[in-house]
């Protein structure tokens, strides 16, 4: 028996599914029958609809277009683009890729999973492109099986430093593919064993093999590279990016290397940042460094994913003219243009580094000639590790909507990563994800909503945050339309409420140090990583209006001029950008300080609501699922109430302003 | 060639020694030559005297006593007393025991190699009578190799879960024997892992070998216990000391080990104590788990030390009634009189953890039917990690010389873990031990002053601080005076700097949590270590007055009245006792805030002055010494630049009153 969950993917058998007749004949066309990614399609849809349904369909074969050939991030969408209609009293699908018919049967899967009437549904054809070009998962698993950030067991991808591939490897893919995943990472970005390099003789073979399981799924495999490796593996004694040693070195390399791997994708690269190395050792450029890689990759048809979490680590904590939120755009922007067409720098959402409120990086909508990949992270680093519920999807639809005003329309981060808004060559959207062989994947059950979610956003920028925790609860728990209500209402306010008993009104960082779970007001604020609050005994906040950092300046107007202002700055932002008194009127019109009490407060009697309404679910979901999330909600409300109290108390004690409520603060 | 130096056994040769014809010839007098000490000891006197002086000495045996039967603390002072004399125009060394003459040999070479003049030194019959009978390391060393709380490399007993026995085991067993030591736990006292536990066939045989080896230089082995070793290892599924199967299973166990590991002189136990298993956990007193291994190990001639570091580890930070300070009062004194008289009590000394300024623990003078021991740590574990210099001897004066009040007269620390004030059975002195497998044992060349210095105390608690830093700097560095007053001159003032610059007036506990080095003034304020400082917008500290917790109360008369008065307890403890306005008066004239800010300043500038002090030393001693505790002070000053800016920020931060200086405050 498998050791883990089927998730979405569980099949749930029907009891009364109305009228199925469509259901029973296919037509597949575009792609040829034999392709292996249509060959993985055609027995996902035996297998979903003799489990849900009993149903053993006909499938015939259309004609099947000239191979595409992929040269662009458009070019992925049109083949990717699929249409599901209905002919001949059954269900066509056409695409010009196995990848497209794939996610065809994905769709009707999951409209029946989900408990749809088929027939309605594609009553008219339905035609669906993907938002994004590449739609990215990013793993930080180390070789040795660990995973940084991950809290949800061990890597399934590694183990002592080997490469594992087994059954729940293809099941992987297939999941992941289900919401629409056209590229994996396997290894952390923070590449540091040298010993366990992925791009020697010593893993090739096994790469090779897991980049074709991927690729019977439409995902590319991409590898995280170490940027020394001509020096760690290589034998030379510089990484420079313009030696001509280090230039010879990577272009035998790389040849090697997509011979060895010819599914490969191309790599993810973390340079000059948290002491990797990087072009800077070498006075040189981040553009000098990601040109000279894409270069040579580029006759291999291969791209080079180059991160943007650039910054000074080791910042003096009194010094306060040093702004790590500036750093991304202060060492990109300079160069918008000069990066090659193969590269795509990877920009985290916010300037600083996944905390549950940033403003939007100001690089989306600064940089205007340069391919642009978002990258989030629903691994829970910051936001409650899978014991705290964070349902992720409404702050992704948050970021994707904010109006970056770099052009006259089309401005949003949604079509700057699509490719629209500047024609860019590649763009797409990357997750650091939040898997691992626990049983059920990601630790938490419901965090699996955010590892479905995040596909299908990726894939669909337009659905809702609603639709999709509907979509994820009917597939994966319960298609009782009261289960699913409740447990949708359990998901949609859950970060929200993580925000309210955490880090008030943008600041971040209240975290324990290291471990980035639970609360430690102060913890990095006498640190070295640029992540203060300069709470004193008046008030609190960092300054980076024009008289402060400037950080507020790097935005486009109007934005530049919100945020400048504390009087125009959105109340959720507003510590993130000014240093305000306790005593400061909000737009709220509660003051800072009580904004904190009420917040905290309410969002520990929130959380409390939440695992209340979970606690209702008994029997009436599997017991299984049942039991984890109950136990996660007990760690998560223990958790709430020291954030809760711990901030109150630390804000009274240095603000000596009582609670206007006159709750208990300790 | 060695790897690691021989510390104060380096025997430097002596250029111009003066008169040395009494070094001469030697009469032993009191032991059989064959005695396995006697052995050793002659080995020792041949080799010091020819390395400094060239001498090869005539060495006579006088009559040996009857062996002396050791049945009490007072026994063991008896047979290790010794007397150098000068008689006809040699020294004579007598004692009633072998370890008494290795004393007396230790005795002779450290005036040599310190530069005095022997004929003076002893030209009246030198009679040296140890202070304490049991005097004795606590290594925190685990079969794995490293060490808990160790900064100076790993562990030099134990590697790959297995005991290590070679040429530095038996210089080790020498260094210490020469400062007086005469027992040592080698395993830590947490002992975790079943598969380790020393009271095993797998270990026995290597564990009897390093008792021999011990035994050679008049040390006695003990071992850390599990107290559950009966479910643990024994199979049984219980540890309740009044269960027959548990007495059954300890008795066949400890004939077992006395048999196989004869030299063995008891074990050190901590029981109930931060996780580990314990009496209580059956709802048995400390006394009963004590008695019960105490009366099964009396026939082997065993002792049981008992540590009473037994305090509620899961507090919550929001309850101030619970008092950690109080806890091993009230856990213990309530069965003064029930402990049997082969147990001995380990408290350590002060009631928290080895703060750098503690008020002394009320258990002491307080227990007056009990046998008592002293637990001091001279592993920094909260005084610098060996990276800082913290001279600690000040510091064990102090507790030594503190008056418990418990007795008309002999009321000291000294007096009582000497024995004297309550005719005590057993008594004596531990010390977690600074020792690693580094090169120079202590990491710090400077560190090994402690190390030095607590074995010289153990064994006389009349020497002054300043005697033993001089001797350890003769014997260790140079014996030029000018150099020797430079060393001493930098290594006493030490612990107070440390403690400027540090933890203000006895509040304790501003350490990184987990770590213990480096400031973090709130990194256990919101924890479940019962370790806070309450400090808000007014003022700071813990009231223990009998309006608060009662701690104070603890003490003996006049001692309680004094700390429950802030206007009468010490300055350096006043925090600890009392919660305070930043605006009170202390005694020095200035207010709690200004103190703070002023010792830090100071206690950073302070620092500074002894590097510099040290860096004039260049070229006067041993480069290795030199870059050794050069590089360590560069650490230093880091890092008392972190504590005095981010103390001082942190203070100014919440209370808002500035510096009356004007001083840079962050």
């Amino acid at each position: 028996m498998k050791n883990y969950a089927d998730l979405w993917l569980g099949y749930r058998k029907i009891e009364d599914p109305g009228d199925t007749s469509l259901l029973k004949k296919f037509c597949i066309s575009g792609v040829a029958e034999s392709d292996k990614v249509v060959v993985n399609a055609v027995s996902e849809l035996r297998t979903g609809l003799k489990a849900m349904l009993g149903i053993e369909p006909d499938i015939v074969f259309g004609s099947a277009g000239a191979p595409v050939s992929i040269n662009s991030g458009k070019d992925m969408q049109d083949a990717e683009e699929y249409t599901v209609s209905i002919r001949d009293e059954g269900l066509a699908i056409d695409s010009k890729s196995g990848a497209g018919i794939l996610y065809g049967v994905f769709d009707i899967l999951r409209n029946v999973a989900c408990g749809g009437d088929v027939r309605s549904i594609y009553a008219s054809e339905k035609k669906v492109r993907p938002s994004n070009p590449l739609r990215m998962l990013n793993h930080w698993d180390n070789m040795s099986g660990d995973i940084e950030r991950g809290y949800s067991g061990n890597s399934f991808f590694f183990e002592n430093d080997d490469i594992v591939i087994n059954e729940r490897t293809e099941d992987y893919a297939r999941l992941i593919a289900s919401v629409g995943i056209n590229g994996v990472v396997i290894n952390n970005v923070n590449v540091k064993n040298a010993a366990s390099y992925l791009i020697t003789d010593r893993f090739f073979d096994k790469v090779a093999k897991l980049g074709e399981i991927f690729a019977g799924y439409g995902i590319r495999l991409f590898l995280s590279l170490n940027y020394a490796s001509t020096i760690e593996i290589g034998g030379l004694d510089s990484a420079d990016p313009l030696d001509e040693k280090v230039i010879a070195w990577w272009k035998t390399k790389m040849a090697e290397i997509f011979e060895k791997i010819p599914t490969l994708g191309g790599f993810l690269v973390k340079a000059d940042s948290e002491g990797r190395p990087g072009p800077f050792t070498y006075g040189r450029t981040q553009a000098d460094g990601a040109n000279m890689l894409a270069d040579i990759v580029k006759e291999h048809g291969g791209i080079i994913i180059w991160r943007c979490f650039v910054y000074n680590c080791k910042q003096d904590w009194r010094d306060r003219k040093t702004d790590r939120a500036r750093a991304g755009y202060d060492n990109f922007m300079p160069m918008d243009g000069d990066y090659h067409d193969n590269v795509i720098l990877q920009i985290k959402n916010g300037p600083m580094d996944f905390q549950i409120r940033e403003p939007i990086s100001p690089l989306l909508g600064g940089l205007k000639k340069t391919n642009q990949m978002l990258e989030v992270q629903i691994a829970q680093e910051y936001t409650g590790h899978q014991i705290d519920l964070c349902y992720l999807i409404p702050e992704f639809k948050e970021i994707l909507g904010f109006r970056t005003y770099c052009s006259e329309d089309r401005d949003t981060v949604a079509d700057i990563i699509s490719g629209e808004t500047f024609g860019s060559r590649f763009s797409g959207i990357a997750a650091v994800t939040n898997t691992g062989n626990d049983f059920n994947w990601t630790g938490n059950y419901l965090a699996g909503a955010n590892l479905f979610g995040f596909g299908r956003l990726a894939f669909d920028t337009e659905l809702s945050s609603e639709q999709i925790a509907e979509e994820f609860v009917r597939m994966t728990i319960s298609r009782d339309d009261a289960v699913v209500k409740e447990i949708v209402g359990i998901l949609l306010p859950s970060r929200e409420i993580y925000e309210r008993y955490t880090s008030p009104l943008g600041i971040g960082w209240m975290v324990t140090p290291g471990v980035h779970y639970g609360c430690s007001v102060d913890g990095y604020e006498y640190d070295r990583w640029g992540t203060y609050h300069r709470a004193d005994h008046l008030g609190i906040g960092v300054d980076r209006s024009d008289k402060g950092t400037g950080y507020a300046m790097q935005y486009n107007e109007p934005n530049a001029s919100v945020y400048n202002d504390p009087e125009k700055c959105p109340d959720e932002l507003v510590l993130f950008f000014h240093h305000l008194p306790y005593t400061h009127k909000l737009h709220s019109g509660k003051t800072v300080i009580q904004h904190i009490y009420d917040t905290h407060f309410e969002g520990y009697e929130e959380a409390r609501e939440l695992a209340k309404k979970w606690s209702t679910l008994k029997g009436k979901v599997d017991d299984e699922i049942f039991e984890n999330v109950s136990e996660r909600f007990e760690r998560q409300l223990a958790n709430a109430r020291e954030w809760c109290d711990q901030v109150n108390s630390y804000f009274f004690r240095k603000s000596g302003i009582p609670d206007e409520k006159g709750r208990q603060i300790w």
